[in-house]
């Protein structure tokens, strides 16, 4: 495989440096810029950026200058982490320019000719990348992740939605402090506390759940015909996000079937062995107190999402708790396999 | 009103300590007696107890000998704080012999002849007491109180399922440390953590909350006919049980009548103005972030649940978040206002 | 005594709130203005206020209408609750148009013209307002209270310093989140975890310390002669700040003359018995394991300060933990305290 | 290296589980044997273990049967897990049996003819081993290794000592939960606060450093002459034990010599190269903000001590920030790092 170049768009703030992170030493994907807001124009990554995570800064990253207010970078493909509201439009722009671009970010997600992908969910709504290039009459494309919370769900319901077909879900998020990003949630106002509602959290979920489980046809994406309700809560937990969800499914199944269909979860064929692709996209954990985020959101290099307490529902029909990462597998960790994905597609 | 003597049964343990403290100026109620297990024998409270509230021992009980292997109290009231498993032999012996006991225990709660009170939401089921005292042919008595998530959730079912029938209920609490007692849960377990499960709990709601809501005919209570389906985690929160709750109603109601049930909620006229009633059972926020359990354990003197996000639910029909102190209205203060109710009634 | 319409000055922010709430039921002062930056021109209080106490708003304190911009306020008294930096000027300039500025603020407090005072420590460094006023040619004056770390401290250092002499003080400090101000601290950097370093707090330390436990000498404060070392570090507690104290004294102390020069610590006759003087100013606690900031912050309704642990140290002379509250004892309610004082001395 | 057969003592608890984990893949031991209290016969290590790491049980321990009540275990060397009190026969037992026994425990660290060892500070100390195999007629022998805090403290304190000559010692530390073992320290109790006191831990501090630092002679250690104050205190941190740590020295110190002899400090030259030994045992962070429990813990593979903040001290002479992993460095890492290192010296 060829070494492809990369930039990080927002690189400086808490979802670009998680970018920056999990590119070291990515054998298909090289880090060759950073880009950022003017406030970093001038300064080395190393200068320009608060760093926020645990390991120290790559030294391959600590150098490059940041470039600002330009479309013109030494890159093939672009990773976004551009802030909501600033987004699409920068992105739209690259993609014009001809980059194959990976957001992070919620601007363009349901936007008709944007996939909005989860690899091993619906990595064949990248179809949609041929109608983009098309229409841009350029070689270069927009492609979404999804919000954190969206993913965790969406990953946990496709299993049931394949086997049974999901009618209606009912979901409750015990969310973590990463998130909200940096700074983010003042201290004060979350210690040894809960605060049951997240700005904007719940209409993503009800909205980017049914794409990523819809069916693309030709041109556009036909949302799977469900029924979602979300309460959306922050908890005093630094990484993954917590779900108890409920589902009513159009066919009875038994416990087992359930079990089973988690267990055998496997993306398409060619996103295995993608090298961000966990091994098993879900990990079942039996016992009962399980998952839980602090022992279980490292699980598949932070990559799976682990389901626990399966069992039956006497309001809907079955139910679950599930844990996922949600700064890699919620984030940064899904656009990287998104873009492998694409490049073994060879849509780049 | 008379002043009646009372004894705290389990004294030494975190609730006793909570009923202890609860007690401590009480206008009709006088602490008379701690009685607890063997090991504090020949104790004075003192030195039997690991004070575990934040404001110091009452004088009064500091110097109380601890009663221990005796059915011989100097006391009209026993307020029984004695561990599940245990409490429900005892508490019917110090039935037999004569004494009003108002348990904060789970053994007796589903026994048929037990009530099992909320003061504003079924105080009528004190009825259940001259049944039981004719049966035992003693003027003693036990009422219990109820589990401390299931109390949060009944509250905010009662006026709902008044006014429009409740049919079906999904919940998922996120619960509080002090919910487990002392020590209880390991501070390596629970730092910067979700625990999906607490032994037991879900299964406490899903009994207790019918029987809560149900209808006292002749000598026994009718369980109100409704489906609950609950998911119960903890959280690292020191007090105060947060609940998502939805439901679906028998009648449609409108988002103004739901808000003005819950605004309008008032126990019957003989609980209002007891000693530890709260002026407003049910307070209702309308911050969109609220209710909390840092901010608003401490409503109504940490004896009003507190309701916030009333909101349409598109699975069921209604759905909403409640706190309420698991503590205080959730264990030692809802049987003082039980133990209050019944004198009141005259039933002691 | 009469009753003084007071100002808070900065009301909007964590501090300004604290002196609001702590103001309501006042038996001498009278909120009559709030008084805060351009962002508030032209909205009520409830309305320009993120309101973060737990208990709710004041009713007497919603409806005012927020001052910008003037130096013209309906009240003989300002609390201040500026932040630092922009403080200085403005209060120099209320003190020069007649108002009592009693200010919480940082700027003035190493002014030699300015008394830096606690009041049961140095409430005769109060007499530096009449230099003051002669200067100014003005009715008006400015008192600080110090730094919320310094405060608990110097209260500490006072009796021994009476007592013994105290030559030389090693300190590290544990402290709050709340002593950061809102937002203040990002809870992605404080969850479990430890931040050992709060910008200038060590320098307020060392600079404040001998100047509350210094001389007036007609019109200035000799600091005392004390060397201090100060390492100041941040932890996930809300409320409290602990220190680790050690102090070399002048002149050699048993235990128990150490153990009473804590527990007969009285203020100046003055000082006991005003409306927000705690009986004890010092709280000593015999458990090995007490101080802790949960559990004694409250103690005399938050202006103790509490101290355990004392043992001789093998380094210097005696070491001990202390425990305050550092956002009323350590500042709004400090504040307060001091124009109590003031009042009593006829200094306004 | 051939490979050793190394068997867990006390192998179902917190710390015997760290030893289980950080022997996986070790290259020169083999863990055969898992020996733990009668509680466990007859079980697999599965089977009796409540496992608390992260990472999941290795597989290689999974099914060994549990030994219990044997001084007959196949292996070479035993690591001991076994609580303090319980601790000091057994492992006498076992080096009388012939058995190299590496200890956490701190029955015997004290004891005249057993090593109390940190490698890369004072290895040399191993040679007491001869001693005392010589008096006990046996192939075997007990090394400790140390209190947790102790060795962070000194591995500090050592470059210090060798290039200045330590003095005085004041030190106060913020101690991770993780060192109370599990279930250890209640939620309850520590959530949102500091317990400023951790029995026996002052005691160890003061006994232990001197005997790290001291010089072996013959056959005893001449304890270094250093006089210690110490304040131990517990906060919500899961792993990292935070020290302020001030100094005096025997003589005079630049600031760049201080900071060279820690960036400077390696073990002997024998110890460098070791599986376990991090490249350097002290890390210097220069940002003020440093070292932090959550940051900083994993340096060296949790084997490096970090140190910050290292700046002048009024009162002594010179003070700095240490934080170190108490689980890896400061228990199951550091018993390992002496075994790879007694097995260097051919002492086994």
């Amino acid at each position: 495989m060829k070494t492809r170049k990369v930039a990080v768009l927002g690189a400086t703030g808490a979802v670009g440096q998680k970018f920056v992170r999990l590119l070291e030493g990515h054998p298909w994907f090289k880090l060759s810029e950073v880009y950022a807001s003017e406030r970093s124009a001038g300064k080395t990554y190393a200068e320009a950026t608060n760093w926020l995570e645990e390991s120290p800064m790559p030294q391959a990253a600590r150098g490059l200058e940041v470039k600002t207010d330009t479309y013109d970078l030494d890159a093939d493909i672009c990773f976004s982490a551009i802030p909501g509201g600033k987004a699409g439009p920068a992105e739209r722009e690259f993609a014009r320019r001809g980059y194959a671009v990976f957001s992070n970010a919620r601007d363009l997600r349901m936007e008709p000719d944007v996939p909005l992908v989860i690899a091993e969910v619906n990595g064949d709504h990248l179809g949609l990348v041929e109608t983009q290039k098309k229409a841009a009459k350029s070689d270069g494309f927009v492609v979404t992740n999804g919000n954190c919370t969206t993913i965790v769900l969406a990953m946990t319901l496709k299993p049931l939605h394949d086997a049974f077909g999901v009618d209606r879900v009912q979901m409750v998020s015990m969310q973590a402090l990463s998130g909200a990003g940096y700074p983010g949630v003042a201290s004060l106002d979350i210690t040894e506390n809960v605060i049951p509602y997240i700005g904007g959290e719940e209409e993503k979920v009800l909205a980017e759940t049914p794409k990523f489980l819809g069916r693309l046809n030709a041109s556009h994406v036909e949302p799977a015909p469900m029924t979602i309700s979300a309460t959306c809560t922050r908890v005093p937990v630094i990484e993954g996000h917590t779900e108890a969800i409920s589902v009513q499914l159009a066919r009875k199944a038994q416990g087992e079937d359930v079990l089973r269909a988690f267990e055998s979860f496997q993306g398409p064929k060619e996103v295995r062995g993608l090298p961000s692709a966990p091994e098993h996209p879900i990990v079942v954990r039996s016992e009962e107190n399980r998952p839980q985020p602090r022992k279980d959101r490292g699980a598949g290099n932070f990559m799976s999402v682990v389901v626990g307490r399966i069992r039956p529902d006497s309001v809907l029909d079955w139910k679950y708790v599930a844990l996922g990462s949600n700064t890699v597998r919620g984030a940064a960790g899904g656009s990287i396999l998104n873009a492998e994905l694409a490049v073994t597609k060879r849509l780049l």
